[in-house]
């Protein structure tokens, strides 16, 4: 697995965090990272020149999504997900298990697999271990996601621990079918925010010897001190010298508060759909452009932010477009936003490597008040 | 006037043709020359860069929709148009006439002006001629438009001469109200297809001396070669030595037709609009991007043009963006259609510096097919 080796720089000796360097197929990664969710193929409104401006290296897409439009062979007959979207940078897709929990109409699981009707058409497909590895190779990502089961942040103990079981099952399938060397399949630790149950999952995983680990079943509506609480019993089990990726999450306060607790890799849609609305992360806190006090507002979105929306444009232009509904706001936002992301985590990884992670939190805290 | 200097560079022997300079505060361009059409202060989807990128130097925005939103006030409060948008070309504003007559409900015309309501909350509200100007002098364009009355193709003909008459009355007004002198006003020529009228229409705004002049009320519903056939009688009663421009046409052809009838300037929201319905204009023709064959065409959409859609992607990819309702879709393909019409224009100057603008229009014709 030398194609994927992890580096550890520094660990903050206030807290759990990291700093390392991540080395893919498609370029080396400096880590604590966060990846922008390119769902169907595309940051939707980006190109990928505009994505590269944010400082984005790594991208997520949807399995879930790609396998239903325009279909994995199609990708791959197209020359594979780097081609498809002429991103050079490395790529990470998920297994299709969390859409297919959260969008499609499930219609029964068993041991073998999924089976499940499409959000779009309705139209029946199945999914198993063997399968999500088969279409993740079609893809051509760098890194794949084993098949899991993830519950809700409701679900009973009983049905936790019988996810946790399960996902540790598909994972020994994955593990089987995976065949493309040039791929780092991670394994899914599950197990809710019960500490033996993360614990068992974590330990059920380890002699697979995944090349990286991700934490999934967390920001599922749980409150943030549990997921942070979760981190902090389920981090310690996984090895140190391995990625560790947390699904799905989150605000900009989650990121500081994971990579605190050890994470490594993030990603989440919450930039990009929130950019999208008109909302905007900002380094003084969040800031909601469709509101009239910007109307005349000729100051920057975030006078402390390269990004071209905020170089170029007052606010009261970018609330124009929000008001009008065109779609230059939401391409703005959305490259402000990513742009904030990827300041936050350059941001967060000197400061561990400089020891003061802690100190870092602090004062991001105090700039964003209440809201961050 | 010196501020707006037009010098011809050429006339093409056997059209008639011209390839001329014209300067303005904001750059000189080169005409031919086409104007994307940025309705609310942006040409949808794309940033000033990326407009640039196309070759696009002059941008047409709409007086009805910024007067509607954010207001041309606020336009000023903010810098006018050339600071809200971030374009430091030069700007042409319609009058805002040709939206009351095709999308506010039209209330009532006097000789006064036009009261109408408003296309998007049915607020009333009133244009005159003196406010047509006091609205674009705020809005701040390079170029700004007479107020003008733009009667329907199928109009009987004293409505057409009542609207010549009108049009003719209303730019004598708007000439003594406009006062910016870093502003260029343009009289309006109207007269449907009737040679007579048109005559008329433009022998009465010459005592005006504007320093340029547009052709109105063309495009509205007659058939091309009615179009082109009353372009053959109206730009010789013109000036030969200020820019003349054809609002609001047309497709490439037209384009073609209208420069070999001695037409400079061009608008059209054609290849921004076709762009986002998934139609390519390309060097060998139009091309529908959600045709199935293209699900799996690795091929560009245009193997000779420049732009970024057809440097990096498949046409299976496009078709993909277009499939999901992808963002990126209507953004490569306006970037796409907006490099084609700006190619298309330099073609056809390169050729008129040549002397050989028929030659031009045969070559071109060709090669797009019937529907070209
Ligand atoms: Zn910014
Ligand atoms: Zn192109």
């Amino acid at each position: 697995m030398s194609k994927f080796a992890f580096s550890l720089l520094a660990t903050d000796p206030k807290s759990m965090a990291r700093a390392g360097l991540w080395e893919t197929p498609h370029g080396t990664i400096e880590t604590p990272a966060f990846m922008p969710v390119g769902t169907a193929g595309t940051v939707k409104g980006l190109t990928p020149d505009q994505l590269a401006a944010t400082g984005a290296k790594k991208i997520l897409a949807n399995t879930y999504h790609l396998a239903l439009r325009p279909g994995p062979e199609v990708v791959a007959d197209l020359g594979g997900l780097h081609r498809f979207f002429d991103w050079s940078g490395p790529i990470l897709t998920d297994s299709g298990g969390f859409q297919i929990f959260s969008l499609a109409k499930l219609s029964r699981m068993t041991e073998e697999g999924v089976t499940f009707r499409s959000h779009l058409d309705g139209s029946a497909l199945n999914l198993t271990p063997e399968k999500a590895m088969s279409i993740q190779e079609f893809l051509g990502a760098d890194v794949i996601m084993c098949l899991d089961e993830c519950p809700p942040a409701d679900a009973p103990e009983e049905h936790i621990l019988r996810a946790v079981d399960r996902t540790t099952r598909w994972a020994a399938r994955c593990r089987e079918a995976h065949q493309r060397s040039d791929q780092a399949l991670f394994g899914i630790v599950q197990g809710g925010t019960i500490e033996s149950l993360r614990i068992r999952s974590a330990e059920a995983l380890l002699p697979f010897d995944f090349p990286g680990y991700a934490v999934g079943g967390l920001s599922v509506g749980e409150p943030p001190p549990e997921m942070y609480r979760t981190l902090e019993f389920t981090t310690p089990v996984l090895p140190v010298q391995k990625p560790r990726y947390l699904m799905g999450v989150g605000r900009p306060i989650d990121l500081i508060e994971g990579v605190l607790r050890g994470i490594d890799l993030f990603d989440c849609v919450m930039p990009t759909r929130n950019g999208r609305n008109g909302m905007a992360f900002t380094s003084t806190g969040p800031v909601r452009l469709k509101n009239a006090r910007h109307l005349r507002d000729t100051s920057p979105l975030d006078a402390e932010c390269p990004c071209q929306a905020c170089q170029r444009f007052s606010r009261g232009y970018l609330r124009h477009l929000f008001m009008c509904g065109e779609m230059l706001g939401p391409i703005l936002l959305t490259l402000h936003n990513l742009t904030f992301y990827q300041r936050l985590m350059k941001g967060l990884r000197e400061a561990i490597l400089e020891g003061r992670g802690i100190e870092f939190r602090a004062s991001q805290l105090a700039r964003w008040g209440e809201s961050g």
